[in-house]
């Protein structure tokens, strides 16, 4: 019910607006006896920074993540473990230019939650976007990380870059590896480098571009998820849309299912060499039902333009006057780049989720 | 956290398999003093009722929906309203065929829910396809009946096929009224022309088809919804993903907002006849940030094709050994086209939630 | 969230009136693969049912319940198992006469929910106590059937009364198989004889007196229950102060503890024959920290007099005049008796949901 | 769900151990415009502060609490409000002597929650009592001035020591304004004095003692709570006794009612000078099935003496050796004392979350 939390056995709470003191998270539910330091958490954090390359915000960040709780070191030389209390999670802010932001406290930033904030609560945190920020992502990443600690090493969950703007990688050409080559977090290193051309022409433009984003997760065994409510794919459709800026989330075939005949779409079953059924195709994205099948889950999500950019354009302020706003801030051309980690974190979350969910059921 | 359960404060449980004695639901969280009788939903099920054109399922099922608590006629003459208490809905199940059902009882049909219920549970009801079935959907549809009593006349909900198998509608012939015209809920006159001469040829095949499927709302005053995870469009997104068959949902643009430029992508804002913001635009689908606009909500989702089809699929049986299935029985060729009004119920259903929850939170 | 919803992993929703056409129960995240029919619930609802001795209310209900869903037979000769659906119970009214209640449509009765829920809701069925009444606690007696089966063999609860109105039982002459053989659930056969006598002397009066349960349930393991909010003696004072005119709820020493010392109060501990560890005495009632000690978990709850008396008491009509009721009506004298099994019932529902949830957790 | 959370529509998130670096709490669906600094929340900390009086742990903590997130001033004048976003509130531990508790690492405290935790979780911090620590409840004090800021000045919540040990209170004698006159938030001066010189006894003696507590809200209007299990008075019982060391919960006449004949039960009704009823007793303690029924809402929770003590108790260590404890640390001698404002608080958090939530289903 909570509206800053994701999760039911396998719970993050998130709090922090982007200009505050710090920002932070407490995962409730963790499985006791988890090794789990910062440096389990860092590199997840680091892949989402900012500043981190020309290609995204240069908003300087250092991101170092604290665990204030739920992990207990006793002593014995094994390091620290989780307890099964509440991990709590923080991080501090420290390259905050409110200044920045003092032009728009009176403006609604068309794209931007500004207006709808104001609809719904009378007054809206204006620094920095306050809590619509995409900042609040780097929480979902460090819980990702913890995440993953759970679901052990059988589970290896990876996202992509697949499109930015109009130009789709070539998924022939997909590699897993290039993805730690270039700025995009893109599998396809000849498309990476066209992708290099097009936003260094955005960039100077002033202007901002949408992006798609893959996540698989192989390893998950089948039986994950529940009927009708409580279906892996429809946890993953919330989660992935709830990242900010998300327009679009499909499973496996996803909009392409809408024009394939019953032939097609099926995918067919034989005996693999391990006794386990092998699919012949996996346009159901590895869940059948609502429940997981044993194949890779497969999520993409749609990311739109973002909303702050240089061409000016048409808004309101505050007193419903007309008026125009052009964005300077330091922002990202392509939103969609930063968030295949996130991606990463919310498939990790829905599915430590849903794994102790299904513990608790069946005891598998 | 209930797998069967949707909502927080207006909450729908459904219960039931297919071929059990009866579907039902609870509606907790009802307001009191609303109108309501069988008559208020009885119209919704019969937009949903297999059996209405030789496009769906020639199964007979008369779907006369029973409440059976909840409601109060206190004999002044005003007819019975809602109490506060839960309302129970129930629909006996009447044209049953288990038989048909017997030749799969240890196959896993592809596509289907089958192996993955068989994988978490150990077991499955087949008869039917049990609570996987997509007859749980009549309960989504009588449930949102009373959602759409809630949120009042003001909130105007439509759903419309705009396409069918890879031939889609021409957006600029679209009438609402004419989907009350033919079998397809089309409001594309032409289109549904076309889409009967599809739909026979795919009958004659024995095969099935995919479909998209547009969800509107008007009427959604600005500030429903959320931050972060309570997302009115994370909920949507979930709500429509929870519906058999679905693959994909977009919000607004949706995956071509992935194509956009930011000066393109941005729903500049002007000020209205009426003093209130006038997009220009909807390409947000009337959500900022998790939080409704004032401008329509718009949800797109795609179908697959029906899994049960005339053609042989290669599968296993439940001891593992390579076989093969064609289906009889009596399916739809597009479970897309029944699926409309179940998008407009979870619509529905997704709105009073946040409308009850807004008002919990801010007491507007 | 859900007002009418009782657990989360094991999840109990109830619907339903008094004097509606039936009353009824989803029980969802019920583990997969247990039997059960509705003989394995029938025997609890028995030993609720009005109608059973001169002591309790004439009403005349058969209580048959109908399992609706999420069971199934495979026709394998093993008889209908859970399938991990929800289950669906339900039972009908039978004698119900609201004419009976017409005199006191316009009334509120003192002790009775009557002006809570006007001035909640703006109406309320008054048929019956409607929404209020104790016929609701048969579907938790249905549903607590059900949690037992979940809980196996090993967990064994068990409830009696220990004092009827300023009337205590002697608890050295406890007797469990005593409470088979009395009309109160009484272990002490003697006090069973004066409580007769009690009894009869108030239905003379036409007054009514209130009542102690004691619960216990032993071969809980250690391990049970949560920190802090989610502790198991939290959920279970919420389980027994749900119950109709529960009014206290004490756990282990309960409220005795405020006059020990320290010395007194400390459980201490010792090493079993079975080495594992064996408490000297249990005044933490099986519960350290929220979380079950392996010691019996014992409870108990004060219910109040029966608010429907045939001696005139002053109250106030719906137009807030000043007037006087006397209620006739079939009702118990002591609510209290009927409250044993539902006791038993909150116990194993709380039980069952605890033992998925650290299931969930900890794979334990 | 969360173990570690409280409420519905607003909600608590504690987390943190005693000996970690920091305590802290998540505020959530907290509605916006609330005027809200530090300055409101400390009083209400420095209430249950260690260290106050003799009677007191003399641990020595600041528990200066932290705003981090959800309030925001925009420099108009008016100081820092609520935004409707999560309020983050964090208080540094200064005072940890973890050494104090090394003696005891291997060791099961009886009647600490030490053994369960092991049995739970396979492990536990130890330091402090880690999680279990009563630490935790500086943050449903802190919490619970938020939601007394939400309730308004119209709802009074107010707590008080009734009994100390075998001692009890005058009733007659009852005095508000006395609660802050003495170190035990007595209503009655001379039972207080008379426990000053008990409680330096039993300090003396090394050993501790119970007490029970006393919680009144006045001004809470009628209509709060809802049927069955969401019940106001199930929620107070759970609020209650998940504060630790309690040990039983009443609501009005509590187990008292036992003994009661309907008639003396009976809150009769007239009308009132302001044309409201006027109850002419208070046995429900201000809820009827479930639901405020206007009167002042009147709650006891009994605590059991503190665990730790000089005596020696017998108990086991991790291996299951029999062995024996006496407790040095810096412990209070009756828990019961810093357990008023705690329940102040839990009172405050439980019809917060009502207000919102009925107001959420009847816009009332």
């Amino acid at each position: 019910m909570s509206h800053n939390s994701f999760g039911h056995l396998f719970r993050l709470t998130t709090w922090g607006e982007s200009h505050g003191p710090a920002i932070g998270a407490v995962v409730d539910g963790c499985p006791p006896g988890i090794a789990l330091t910062e440096a389990d958490i860092q590199p997840f954090l680091d892949k989402r920074r900012p500043g981190s390359s020309r290609h995204v915000s240069p908003r300087q960040e250092s991101d170092r993540v604290r665990i204030l709780s739920g992990v207990f070191d006793d002593g014995a030389g094994g390091g620290p473990v989780t307890t099964g209390a509440p991990v709590a999670l923080m991080i501090g802010n420290e390259d905050v230019r409110s200044k920045d932001y003092e032009a728009i406290r009176d403006l609604w930033r068309p794209g931007h939650a500004d207006y709808a904030y104001d609809a719904k609560y009378g007054l809206r945190d204006w620094r920095g976007g306050g809590r619509s920020s995409a900042r609040e992502t780097a929480m979902r990443v460090a819980a990702g990380a913890i995440a993953r600690k759970v679901l052990g090493d059988g589970v290896v969950i990876r996202a992509a870059l697949i499109q930015l703007g109009p130009r789709a990688i070539d998924r022939s050409r997909w590699d897993w590896d290039e993805t730690a080559n270039n700025a995009f977090f893109c599998p396809d290193a000849q498309t990476a480098a066209q992708w290099e051309a097009d936003l260094d022409a955005l960039r100077r433009d002033g202007s901002s571009t949408g992006a798609v984003v893959e996540v698989h997760a192989s390893g998950v065994p089948a039986g994950w998820g529940a009927p009708v409510y409580g279906k892996l794919d429809a946890d993953l459709a919330a989660a992935m849309m709830s990242i900010p800026a998300v327009k679009g989330v499909e499973i496996g075939a996803g909009f392409a299912a809408a024009a394939m005949r019953g032939e097609d779409a099926a995918d067919e079953m034989r005996r693999g060499a391990d006794g386990r059924p092998a699919f012949l195709s996996n346009h159901n994205g590895g869940v059948l039902g609502g429940i997981s099948s044993g194949q890779d889950v497969v999520v993409r999500f749609a990311v739109k333009p973002t909303s702050s950019i240089r061409t000016e354009r048409r808004t309101l302020n505050r007193k419903f006057e007309e008026t125009a706003i052009s964005t300077k801030g330091r922002h990202d051309p392509c939103v969609g780049i930063r968030a295949v980690p996130v991606g990463e974190a919310m498939m990790a979350l829905t599915l430590a989720d849903h794994m102790l969910r299904h513990r608790g059921q069946t005891g598998a």
